[in-house]
C-alpha cells in the first residue's frame, strides 16, 4: 500500500499549468496550491471540487508570498511570519473547503520553504506547532529524517515520508542535485520500476550503488512537466499490476 | 443593550494605521481586515491576540483583492469569485484565530464590496450562501432592509443591522453622501448623543427631520481616522453612563 | 501597406502563455505587457530582446493592476490613476527596453482599461495626456472613432487604428458580441480573406450586410488561442501574395 | 559642501509614512521608491510634485518586490532579475518624472537589496551595468568601499558615498549593528554635531575612539522615525549655520 501526492491546482488567474485534471484521475493526494506563490480562490475551488469528484485526499501546499518566484526562492522570514503564513494559507483553502463539504487532510510545504524546512529547525518548529494548534490530527508530507519531521515529532503530529520516483538518490538520502548525472529520471518505465521498488521495499540503489532506505508513505509525482501524466500513468499502473494498494496516507 | 464594532486590523506590512489597542478596549465587536485590501498574516495574528486579550468578538472583513485601492473602488467580479473570495478570506482569518485557540464569530464585509452587497442580489446571494456552507451559526453584519440582509434570511443566516454614529441619514435610510451639508458628525458629544438615541429608541432623525427606524443591532465607530478612539471612547462611555450594555451581537 | 499588431509577452514569472516566439516572427508590432495585469520584468527583457531581433516595433500594452483577473476586469480607477498608472507601466518597459538600446515606439491599452478608453472621455484624456507628456511623438494604438481617437487629436499625439481579423462587426462599427452568431472567426482562410479586404479597401461586411468603413492602420492579431499562430501566419501570407506590405506603423 | 538625502515617497495606497511635505523642505536628494517595496504611482506622482516644487534632485530607490515585507527581507533573485527589476523601477519612476517634465537624478537601493549590493559582486555589477545602459550619466548613490563602489566603477558610472549622521561606525568602516550600544544616535543636537564632522573632515570617530574615513558626498536622513523632522532640520540648520552649502550631488 502507498500514496501517490503530486503539486497541483498551481495555476494563477488566466495563467493555467499542468493537465489537473488527468492527474487529479492517477494521484491519492492532492497538495493544492494557496494562493502565495501560486493558486486563488477560484482555482482553488477548482481544485476542491476535483478531490471530491475523484476522491482524492485534499493537502495544504503553503509556500512563500512570491507569485512572480513560484515560491522558489529563498525569502528570510522569521518563524513568526512561517507559522501565520503558513496558517493563513491552510486557513484560506480548508476555507474553500468548508465551502464544499470538504476538508483539508494534511500539509505539505512548497518549493523553496518545502528546502527550508527540511533542516531550519527553528522554521520546521513553527511550522508544526502552527499545524499542531490549527488541528492536530492533520499529518504533514515531507522528506524523511528532516527538520521537519524532527518537529512534526514534537508537536504531536503524524509525519508522512515521501520519496520521488523520478529523482536520484545520494547515498545519505539527498537528491542528486539537478543538472549533475543521474538527477532525472525522465523514462516512464524506469520511473515505474523505481516506484515498484521504493514501494515494495521501502529503499532505493542510490547513484553509488549503495541502498539508501527511505520507508516512505508516499511518492511524489510531478504535475506540470511535459509527460508528466504518462509518467504518472506508467508508476500508478506499474503499481497496481503488482498488487499494490494506492490509498492516501492521511 | 448594543453592540460596538469598528474595522481594526486594517495595517499591512511596514505600514501601520489606526491605534488598535485603543479600539480594541472600546469595542465588542472587530472587524479584522482578511490580507485582500488590508492585513497580512502577522497583523492579523496580532488582532486576533487583542480579540482575546480585550474579550472582543472576532469578525471577519472581507474585501476586494486590491492593496492599492484599499478594496474602495468598484472591481467587477463574478459571483462565483464573490464566493471564492470571501472563502478564502474567511478561511484565513479563522485558520489564524484557530492556531491561537479562537474562531472568527461573523463576517461583514468592506469597502466597494459592503456597497455592493447592499443592492446586488446575485453577488449578496453568493456571498451568504457561501458564509453559510462554511459555518450555518456564522451571523452577517451588515446594513438593514439590504440585498444581503435578504440573501442572509434565504441563507438562514442570523442579520445584525448596523447603524452609523458619525454619519448623517437621508429618510430612506440611505447615508447622506461624503460631501453634501450633515454627512459628518465629528463632534463627540453629538456622536454619542446619536449613539443613544440608536440604541433606546432604534431609529434617528434623517436630515429632512423625519424619523428613520434603524433597528440596529450595533454601532459602527471608525477606527482609523483623527479623534476616532476619543468619539468611540465618548459613545462607549455615553452608553454605559444610560445603562445600555455593551455586548457583542455574536 | 498594412501593420500587423499583438498582445505579445502576457507570461508572468512560471506561468508562460502564447507562443511568443512564433508570433514575434509574424507581426510588425508588439504590444508589450507592462507589469500590472501580466508581464514581470524579465519577461520584458525577453519580449524587448525578440523586438530586437525580429524587428518589431515594441509597444507598451498597459493595462489595469489586476494579476489575477488579467486585466479584464473593470475597476473604477481614477483618471489620475489612470494618468500616473499609464506613465508607471510605459516608463517601466521603455526602462527595460532602454536597457537593452531599444525604445518603446507606441501605447496601446489592455482588456478593462481598453474598454473603457473607447468610451469614457475624461479616462481617455488623462491617457492620452499622460502619454504626449512623456512624449509627445508616441501614437497610441486603439479602436476607430473612439473617445480615445478624439482624445489623442486633443492632445496633438497620432492615432493609429486597429481592426481585427477575426471578430465580427455591427453595422455601427462595433464588435458582434461574443456568445452571440457571427462573433468569432476560427477559420485562418476566412481570416486571411478579411484581413485581405481590410487592407485593400478600408471596410468590411458587417453581420447585416452594409459595408463597415474602419480604415484600419494595424490589423490585431490574437496571440494566445489554439491555432493563434497558423491565423497569424495564414493572414500575413495571404496579405504578402496579394502584394500588401507588412510594415509597423509607428 | 554636501548633500542630504532621505527615503522619501514610501507610502503605498491609503498606507501613509512620515512627513514627506517637510522632509522635502530640508533633504537636497530624495530618495523615491519605485512601487515595488514601497511606494505606488499616484505616490511616486505626488513625490515628483514636491521634488519639483522642492528643487530637490529625484533619485530613484529601486528594492525587492516584497511589499509585505518592504523590501527589508533577504530574496534570493539572480543578477539577471536584479538587473531587469532595477530597470523597471528605474523607468517607472523616470516615466512619472517625464510626465511632469522632470527626469530621475540618480539611483541608490534599499533595503536588502542596498545590503546585498555593498557585498554581492555579481548583483553589483548587473545593477550598475543595467543603469549605465539605461543611461550612463546617472550616478549612483551608495556606501563607501562597497562591491557598489567597485561596480559603478567599472561600468563608468559616477559613484556618491552616503554617510549615516544617526548610526554609529565600527572602525572598519561598517555600522554598529542595531541592538548593540551606541548604533543609534537619537538626539539631534548630537546627530548635528555629526553630520558637521563628516561634512568638515570627511570622516568620523568609530566606536572604539579610532577614526574612520568615509568620504562622503551625502549625508542620509532617516524620514519615517518619530522625530525624524526634528533631526533632519536640527542637522540642515546646523551645517548652514557653520557655512556648508547644501547641495544636490547629482
Amino acid at each position: 500500500m502507498i500514496d501517490l501526492n503530486s503539486d497541483l491546482g498551481e495555476s494563477f488567474g488566466a495563467w493555467r499549468v499542468g493537465d489537473d485534471e488527468a492527474m487529479f484521475a492517477v494521484v491519492s493526494s492532492a497538495n493544492v496550491a494557496c494562493g502565495f506563490h501560486a493558486g486563488d480562490p477560484l482555482t482553488m475551488a477548482e481544485s476542491v471540487g476535483r478531490a471530491a469528484r475523484h476522491g482524492v485526499a485534499l493537502g495544504a501546499h503553503p509556500g512563500y508570498r512570491d507569485l512572480v518566484g513560484f515560491g522558489r526562492r529563498a525569502l528570510d522570514t522569521s518563524p513568526a511570519e512561517v507559522a501565520a503564513e503558513l496558517l493563513a494559507q491552510l486557513g484560506a483553502l480548508d476555507g474553500i473547503a468548508r465551502g464544499s463539504g470538504l476538508r483539508v487532510r494534511y500539509v505539505k510545504a512548497h518549493g523553496a520553504l518545502y528546502h527550508r524546512l527540511a533542516s531550519d529547525d527553528a522554521a520546521a518548529h513553527a511550522f508544526a506547532e502552527a499545524v499542531a494548534r490549527y488541528d492536530p490530527t492533520l499529518p504533514l508530507l515531507g522528506p524523511p529524517s528532516s527538520a521537519l519531521e524532527r518537529a512534526a515529532d514534537a508537536a504531536g503530529l503524524r509525519f508522512a515520508r515521501e520519496a520521488f520516483v523520478d529523482r536520484g538518490y545520494v547515498a545519505d538520502g539527498s537528491l542528486v542535485p539537478r543538472g549533475e548525472p543521474g538527477a532525472i529520471v525522465d523514462d516512464p518505465a524506469a520511473a515505474a520500476e523505481r516506484a515498484l521498488e521504493l514501494a515494495e521495499t521501502g529503499g532505493i540503489a542510490a547513484d553509488d550503488g549503495s541502498r539508501v532506505e527511505l520507508a516512505p508513505d508516499s511518492l511524489c509525482l510531478h504535475g506540470d512537466t511535459p509527460g508528466a501524466v504518462a509518467m504518472a500513468r506508467a508508476v500508478r499502473d506499474a503499481l497496481e499490476a503488482a498488487g499494490v494498494e494506492i490509498r492516501a496516507f492521511a
